[in-house]
């Protein structure tokens, strides 16, 4: 990993490696493809989210090039600029969640948020890897839903590249995105203690 | 971990053990406080996720039995329900997010999700430091904005008890919550390749 050592945060308080060398790549080397098992267990690292009443809202849809068709279809779905450089990636998964509770179709709050915790376990299985993933918020969310015949009490949300990154860049402009140190706000900034604004004693 | 052994995932596909291992104790040590220094591990896993135009929406607030008010004050925040065991732990957060970009004051449609993404890391976090995290859902979200002041570009979000969890129950029906298996749908039903409701030929 020590051609991307740039990209490791700095963390003021330890963490583990997984969290600190996760980053999201612009630049995917195209002629590596992800090994099955790997994604295999991104996607059981993902079950394994908690949930709130353990529903599990969280649905995703996988597109690989092994079938070049399916690639396309799911790169057709994401905004042009992600387009660009997410169609070197080899994999691509589109995210939706359930948006009301199977147990009782009162709508569910924090599906959208537990999509998050199954995507964020997926990220940091998919570091120990040692591929790399990049998140899209920039996804055409009335195609997908089109596309892939996405029922109404399902929302489209997000998009995933998975692959390998590679420090050769596809364009200078794409060079330099990722060749950028990553930041963060402080912790004063947003962990608060009595009232809001107010940084928090254990700081 | 011995004691909580039944409580590890069983996993299908072979994921990191901090995946496997988290879960969500409804019983607390009340006994045994959350070192400064683990919280602060936590909180800065948290602040490394990834966010949508890296604009980090998260807010913790946080409040520890180091100061019994502040505490009484964020366990008075959540529903009954939650107050009953929570009450036990040594730590809770409140967390809440930024509605809108910083950048151009619009709505920002994956907020909740980016929250997700930053517990989540936190929940590795606590894993990997001999923490035990439980989410809720269940809070009284215009108690927590009237309480804490939270400004109207802000929305409040869920709660997190963290400390140890201990075997011996607080009371019978709490014991049998924590004895249960933890369960999960099967990749089959959430992972799709083609179309809608088709699971992926990855599987």
């Amino acid at each position: 990993m020590t051609e991307f050592e740039h990209k490791h945060a700095r963390p003021e308080h330890p963490i583990m490696d997984v969290i600190a060398e996760r980053w999201s790549p612009y630049n995917y080397d195209p002629e590596r493809s992800v090994e099955r098992h790997k994604l295999l267990s991104c996607l059981e690292a993902a079950r394994w989210a908690a949930s709130s009443y353990n529903e599990q809202p969280w649905r995703f849809i996988v597109a690989t090039k092994d079938s070049p068709e399916q690639f396309e279809r799911g790169l057709g779905c994401l905004l042009e600029a992600n387009q660009e450089w997410a169609r070197h990636a080899p994999v691509l998964i589109l995210t939706a969640y359930a948006s009301k509770f199977s147990r009782n179709d009162k709508d569910n709050r924090v599906a959208l948020h537990d999509l998050g915790l199954a995507v964020g376990n997926l990220s940091i299985e998919a570091t120990r890897q040692g591929l790399h993933v990049h998140q899209m918020a920039g996804v055409n969310l009335s195609r997908v839903r089109a596309v892939y015949g996405i029922p109404e009490d399902h929302e489209p949300a997000t998009a995933i590249a998975i692959g390998y990154a590679r420090a050769q860049a596809t364009s200078d402009e794409l060079a330099a995105r990722d060749s950028s140190q990553r930041q963060r706000n402080p912790l004063s900034q947003w962990v608060f203690g009595d009232k809001w604004g107010t940084t928090s004693s254990l700081l």
